[in-house]
């Protein structure tokens, strides 16, 4: 596979804030509706409960890790957007925070939140496409 | 409140390093002088010493969690500028990892930074502001 | 030393996506190739390995702190370009997560991909250039 890159001029910025929403869910609406194709995400906030995921390489799939007590600080939340079949895709990666500040993360399966404020800066160029490794199991640009 | 969201241009990107500093002092100062009214906020460096906060929602306020034995690495900071009580207001949370690597993270409080380098990525456009919710004791966008 | 700031314009944004690379060796050839001088780094994805550094200010040097039991979910890659001996030179902290969520994190000394996607906000405006500072043993923009 080795190296991919691809040149974008910076499109507008939207701004986002989310509360009492399931976040995957919020963004992708988001973005859809935005007509965003290709992005870079970035946000801070906070979960009442989130499910993270943590790649397997040898079952070629995500294991789930969940954190359901909450709230859990969202100390950095970042990611992409990109296109997976056709439509729009975010692929987000959170890092969280508990009560005493012990950190947790991983890939974003879902995640409750009670505030999430951040950024989609919308790339103006041909967009990123996502296409399937068989090796891996993963879906990767180019 | 469910969803809110503002399209903005990218504007300029203020390239800023502090050594020696109070981090949320040195920056609100800095988007104070350079007319700052939103903007987003990535840096890393690293602090000597630095309190984070948790969020309680029972007790509607942050708790704080503090670090005195630095140094500590500042592996991710991040975070935006929008207006409340007119004023640009940042609001940062970081990641910091210890000597063996361990992290903790939270909401930025205060920290005295060794040295911190970033970006301010301004945005143009309608002001972000925000105004409190009585419900959570929080300021949010919109 | 204080504090130092420099304005720039947005111009152009590379995405990138390594599989099966050095990130950080694969990452400066890119910007090299690409003629960045100074840019805005962010990118998730994930390490087979890596090797960590945290700053210690007595000895002036990087320790090291290896991973290399992976694969680890890059939770967060956060850092910049800029000049340094007249080359561009990739500044870059990384967290990484463990099958049960648990994190690490620090300066990225080097690390073997087994995916990384993200981008390189390229800045327009003169290049910000790295000065060696003999008290910590650091070079410091400005």
């Amino acid at each position: 596979m080795g190296a991919f890159s691809r040149e974008f001029k910076p499109d507008k910025v939207l701004a986002f804030r989310f509360v009492d929403e399931e976040l995957v869910k919020a963004l992708t609406s988001f973005v859809e509706r935005e007509n965003v194709e290709t992005g870079i995400i970035s946000f801070i906030g906070s979960f009442r409960q989130v499910k993270l995921g943590y790649y397997d390489e040898k079952l070629k799939k995500y294991m789930a890790i969940e954190f359901k007590e909450g709230p859990y600080e969202i100390v950095s939340g970042l990611g992409n957007v990109s296109l997976k079949d056709g439509r729009p895709f975010c692929h987000i990666h959170v890092a969280i925070g508990l009560h005493d500040g012990r950190m947790f993360g991983g890939h974003l399966i879902e995640g409750d939140v009670l505030l999430a404020e951040g950024f989609v800066q919308v790339l103006e160029g041909e967009a990123l496409v996502r296409k399937p490794d068989p090796d891996t199991g993963l879906a990767y640009w180019g």
